[in-house]
């Protein structure tokens, strides 16, 4: 268990305890996306890892970073989404429970994600306090060992592991973007390049409606987001102080993007990668396209961060 | 230019002659498809291939195959889809024109790729009659080397070459499983599974509504299907001597499926691949979930043909 921030000895060390749990997610470009852009693009497809979002790797790393002494009453987490799913695998793989308080409005298919691994579900009113308190309720109950989605430095050094990849496959990238929600993948990526490369600069795509990262990265501590409206519904969180710290080190800049723009670079991936995304996995490559002189003839890598998108709309 | 049955050299060679042009397309897999069908099931994806289709291989072999004067006034097709796309990209490389003549109810996104990629475009009647008239036209008008979409022996030794790199992943396969239209990717997929497996069997899967290649297989002649009425697309076309021959001799078996399977096992794939396949593409997976028995506990190989589907529909 980490009680600071990960060094890279820290990062190799969790890509060693994770890599045969995960899958190497491939790393696909579209020249019809490179055209566009005036740069070339190497997309991370974390959208193909396993629960479908690269959440499975920080949950596996905090989980398999625990004594067996600490997870023998089981992990337990709220989330609404990908987090959940990467707690119940983490369990599934140890053998131990899970237990995850959900918001009763939480997309459909990450709900069946969490139940098809078997682990327990608590429904609780969508908001953080309830989310909290169900949590607490848990751990009184069960003693299970609670896991944060972000806010964890194990579960930083295996996001971390993301762009770990992706630079050992391009090492010349010139940058790399990926969407910033609490800011595990974000501070995750900005310590890989900062350890694995010799010149990425990182960026960050975040969402207008949702624009808390900007602020905190501006004013130097953790900010509430404005307003709340977005169709990038897993970048809602506000960062941690843990997360902030490590981007303020390491992140070059935080681009915003609204709705229409991430729709744009959803339907651009959708099409010309032939790969399933969910609408906050577009954001990096709607901030690339918006800010295009940054990247110009660059060789840009983007974590896609997710695929897990309720596609039952789709008709034929 | 191949003018008999491609022998394993020869597919060895075309997979030399278009490894630089082609992408090595991933092999995925699910654990919850793998459950659900009692097998374990290596999906090979060419939605992920250069044009979004196996087609890449064929038309490039066939357009690579080609000395120089052959292909010094262009090249030209008929295909309402992905093959239109294969010589176009081909054309592309070998710096000549593309003449490809399509149904003018061609689906968009197929037309859209072709015009993306430079060719030049001539709509006809949605009749065979229609389209092999504009091809003459156009043959006499600009003396423009054709190439058939599967009755064409490079095509075949190009289709050939995704299974055999199936084949170099997992070369301990039971089964492979490919989409049957006119045959192209079946027949590369049997010689490739005759030539480069212990013991793997081909099976066919086919849409009820174009089942001719059943009927071919059972009477050992080119049928043609009873009624046409599916929504796999890419599907629609009979066999030719040349696939059929080919086919008798290496394919097991060929499995019907119809509309309402193929939708649920292209739901299958989507949800938990997290990919974009077409309808057509999901006729093998369908084929297997039907036929559960002929595969049970075996490591099964799918060939995922293609991932160009119209997304317009849908929404957020």
């Amino acid at each position: 268990m980490l009680s600071s921030i990960p060094s890279k000895l820290d990062i190799v060390t969790s890509h060693e305890r994770i890599k045969s749990y995960i899958n190497r997610t491939p790393v696909l470009f579209s020249e019809i996306i490179n055209e566009l852009c005036g740069c070339e693009v190497f997309f991370k497809c974390e959208n193909l890892q396993k629960i479908g979002a690269f959440k499975a790797r920080g949950g596996l790393n905090a989980a398999l970073s625990l004594d067996k002494e600490l997870i023998a009453n089981g992990l337990c987490t709220h989330s609404s989404g990908n987090h959940a799913q990467a707690v119940a695998l983490a369990a599934k793989m140890l053998h131990t429970k899970a237990y995850i308080v959900m918001p009763n409005n939480a997309p459909k298919p990450k709900v069946i994600g969490v139940i098809n691994l078997g682990a327990e579900l608590i429904f609780c009113e969508p908001t953080l306090e309830a989310r909290e308190n169900g949590v607490r309720e848990i751990i009184d109950k069960t003693g299970a060992h609670f896991i944060h989605p972000f806010d964890n430095y194990d579960v930083i050094a295996g996001q971390a592991t993301a762009a770990k990849e992706l630079l050992e496959e391009n090492p010349d990238l010139d940058s790399i973007l990926a969407p910033v929600g609490g800011g595990g993948l974000l501070s995750g990526t900005g310590l890989s390049v900062k350890y694995f490369s010799q010149k990425a600069k990182v960026y960050a795509g975040e969402p207008e409606g949702a624009a808390d990262a900007v602020l905190s990265f501006k004013s130097g501590k953790v900010e509430k987001a404005p307003y709340i409206n977005t169709i990038a519904d897993g970048l809602l969180t506000n960062l941690s102080e843990k997360t902030l710290e490590i981007i303020k080190d390491t992140v070059e800049d935080i681009l915003l993007v609204n709705d229409e723009e991430i729709l744009i670079a959803l339907m651009l991936i959708f099409n010309n990668l032939k790969i399933i995304i969910e609408p906050s996995c577009a954001v990096p490559l709607a901030a690339l396209i918006k800010n295009k002189h940054l990247f110009k003839n660059q060789q840009v890598g983007i974590i896609l961060s997710g695929g897990n998108v309720d596609l039952s709309k789709l008709s034929f």
